[in-house]
Order: structure tokens, then C-alpha cells, then sequence
């Protein structure tokens, strides 16, 4: 009998020619990719489990991913082996072998998210895919106010499209981090778990309020009408990057 | 007898789809395209002067141009009005009228550029655009002490392609920063102007003695030299931005 090993991928990709991480029949996916590419490695069909599902279009710089396989590669091996078959727009960082219980999705103890907005006014070549173009001057010190309303355990159910889906809509921002960086306005957001499109529609609303187009007390409504309401404006895909998942125990080098 | 106005416009690019700056025949350049663009709004043909020209794949956060134009549209309707008509990856970041004797070229006081390097193992998709990849680990400290050798004013044959061409060949390096920032080593450079590939075959320089394949003294005999030498390392044209052009009396924003 051949022994099993479960490996898992630090993973970085840039989204904007995939309809998103999960796997769908007949278009482009991060996922899809990838199971093509440890079958064309391995010569097996896998099924891969990432850490969480990203957006068409989201990037990310640290998803996480694990796939079981019989074959006999290092980690080290599949690193060179997967990216010589990958298309530049997915790369594998790191691999390592985890233990055959580890579930990339629930035993990531936290996730971080960075949200970027190119704030000036005008459009900027160099950032287009990475930075959502906000051309009219936000107010950074309001938009940080109104992230302290945000963080702690709250039931987020306002801040996704899930309603019915999701059960359990109550999460732990850990934190929320924003701030100027010339001609940017980046909001890294950290969370035990996100609901689905939950960073974008956080950040959808902080733009509105930086604007001045929604006071921070919609937000304590939002959050104690837990979803009744509709309104939620959502930021677009683009400026979503998915940064680290967060384990106590995986061997990742960075 | 109309008028005619001199008008400076503040450029971003992505270099990626061009084959340069300037002009040429039958193939993308940024100059073309931004003839034929104001061409479409003034419904007159013009030709730009830029401040630089930028090599096939260099990207640029602060190229500047010149038009003459006989339109009566104020810079700043110019910006709206070129923007809508340019291709994504060209943006005016801003414009303003200059005297008709400003010369973008012979007017700048210096230039600014930035090489940027992906110092990592493996190949990453979210910069693979802007970032020249080297995968073994760089010596950063003894890449500053090189650094250190070049700034001032020197002969800069060695580092052309522009033997018999350039005629003078001394330019003065203002300053050179380098340093890492997580996963990249990031070098600014500023001259009162540059050679031909001047930071580019500077910075493929600086790698090699990174990576312990070139002493620093072989440097001083390059610009002791001045051309007469031929090993010339080359750092690819993708991880190039020019940054900024400095000039006594133009008034963009910034």
C-alpha cells in the first residue's frame, strides 16, 4: 500500500482573468487551475481545498490550499514542479506536508485581508488592477472612526449576500487597520472568518462614509438589524487582496 | 491670428504593450499614442516632445510632454478630455501651460528613477509586471557600498549602449538609495540625466555584485575605462519606472 501525504500551498495569484478561487464548469477558476496542474504533475485528478472561496477578481498573496496525493514528491518538488506548469498569474510560494487531519478552511485561526483605493483624481495605469479608483477626497479620520464601530464580535449579516445561506452570521474582527499611503487608502481587515463579499461591502460602506454620503450611526443600525436592511453598497473586487491565513500549526518558510 | 499655447502634460504608463516612448513606425508607442490622442480631441496633429525616453517596457510614474496647440481648452479640460480618449494603461496625471520656450528635455533639472527587484525564490504574479525577478539571495549591504562609488559626476560610457552616438557621456548620479522592502529590493536613482539604458545596465551591475559574481572594484574600472571595456550586465527593461522629472517653473500639482 502506498501511503497518502497531504500537502499544502501557500498561493499567490493575481484574479482578474479567473471567475473566482472555487471551481466552476466551462470558465477560468484559481482552483481549476490548480487541480489541472498537480494532475498534470502528479498524473492523479485531485480535489483541492482552499482556505476560503475569493471573488472573481480578488487576489490573493497567501491563500492556502491542501490536495492529498500518492506521489512520492517533496514539497520542495511540487513548489518547482507546479509553477513550471502554472500560468504566470498563479504561483505556488511555499508547500509543505500537513497532517492528514488538517483542514486548510477551519483550522485557519485568522484571516487578513488588504483593501486598496487609489484616492486622486485621476485614474492611474500602474495600480488599475490592484487599487479601486475612488476619485473624489475621502476623510480618513471619519472612515477610521467608523472602523472601531466594526471591530469585536458582532453578527456581520448586514455585510454580505448570504441571507438564508449562512447560518451563522456572527464573526470577530480582530482588527482594522487604515490609512494613507500617498496617493492610496489602505484597510487591512483581520478576522477569526469572513462571510461571503464581507471585506468588500465593510469597505464598500467606509467609502460612503469617508465621502460623506453615510454617517457611522448606519453602521451601528446595520449591525443590530443584523441583515433586515438592504442597503449595502460593496467595493469591487479588484482592490480585494486575500494576505495570510493565519494556523498555529503549518510549517510555511514565510 | 489664434494664439497658440504650450502645454505640459504629467504622464503615468504602463510599458508593458509599447515598444518605448518614442515614436516609431508601425508598431505602440507611448508618444503615438498620445499624438493620436490629442490629435482626436484638437482635431489637429501635434507633435511631444518628452522630457526622456523611455526603453520597450519601462514603465513611467512621472514622464513629462509638451504639444503646442492652437485649442482654447484649459489643461485641465485637456486631462478629462485625453483621459477618455487614452487606452488604460496611459493616464495624464495633470497638465498645465508652460512659456513657449520651456523645453521638457533641456529644462529638467533631474530625473528620478526607480528599479525595483523581486528577491525571492519564486517568481510572484502580483508583481511580475513591475518587478525584475532574481531568485538567489542578494547582498544587500556590499549592493550599497557599490552604490557609494557611483554617485557624483563620472564618465558613463561603460553604462550605454550608446558608444559613438552620445558624444558626452559625463553625467552627474545625485544619489542612490537601495533597500529591501519585504520580498524587493528597491533602488532609486537620480541624475541631472541619464545615458541610454544608463540605470538599467547600472542596476545589472549592482545585481551581479549582489550575488558575488563582480567585485565593486571592477566598477571603478568601468568608469575609469569609460566604454573602452565591453561586459556590460544588462537588468531587464520591466522593473523601471521613471518616477519624476524635476523642473525650476512648472505647476503641476504634483
Amino acid at each position: 500500500v502506498v501511503g497518502i501525504a497531504k500537502i499544502a500551498l501557500l498561493i499567490e495569484y493575481e484574479g482578474t482573468s479567473y471567475c473566482g478561487f472555487q471551481i466552476q464548469k466551462g470558465v477560468p477558476t484559481i482552483q481549476g487551475e490548480l487541480e489541472n496542474t498537480v494532475l498534470k504533475v502528479t498524473g492523479k485528478a485531485v480535489r483541492l481545498h482552499g482556505a476560503g472561496r475569493t471573488d472573481a477578481g480578488v487576489h490573493a498573496s497567501g491563500q492556502v490550499a491542501t490536495f492529498e496525493t500518492q506521489s512520492a514528491l517533496s514539497p520542495s518538488t511540487f513548489v518547482k514542479a507546479l509553477n513550471f506548469h502554472l500560468p504566470t498569474d498563479i504561483a505556488i510560494k511555499d508547500a509543505c506536508q500537513v497532517k492528514a487531519n488538517f483542514d486548510a478552511r477551519r483550522d485557519a485561526l485568522s484571516r487578513e485581508y488588504r483593501y486598496t483605493i487609489l484616492n486622486r483624481p485621476v485614474l492611474l495605469p500602474l495600480s488599475r488592477r490592484f487599487a479601486c479608483f475612488v476619485p473624489r477626497k475621502l476623510n480618513i479620520n471619519v472612515m477610521c472612526e467608523a472602523c472601531e464601530v466594526l471591530v469585536g464580535e458582532h453578527d456581520f449579516a448586514s455585510f454580505t449576500n448570504s441571507e438564508g445561506k449562512a447560518k451563522h452570521t456572527v464573526r470577530t474582527i480582530l482588527g482594522i487597520k487604515l490609512g494613507e499611503k500617498g496617493d492610496f487608502v489602505v484597510s487591512d481587515v483581520s478576522a477569526n472568518a469572513f462571510l461571503p463579499q464581507q471585506v468588500r461591502r465593510t469597505v464598500g460602506c467606509l467609502v460612503k462614509i469617508g465621502l460623506g454620503e453615510m454617517e457611522i450611526e448606519e453602521l451601528f443600525r446595520m449591525i443590530i438589524l443584523a441583515g433586515i436592511e438592504t442597503t449595502k453598497p460593496i467595493a469591487p473586487a479588484h482592490g480585494l487582496c486575500l494576505m495570510k491565513v493565519n494556523y498555529s500549526n503549518i510549517g510555511f518558510e514565510k
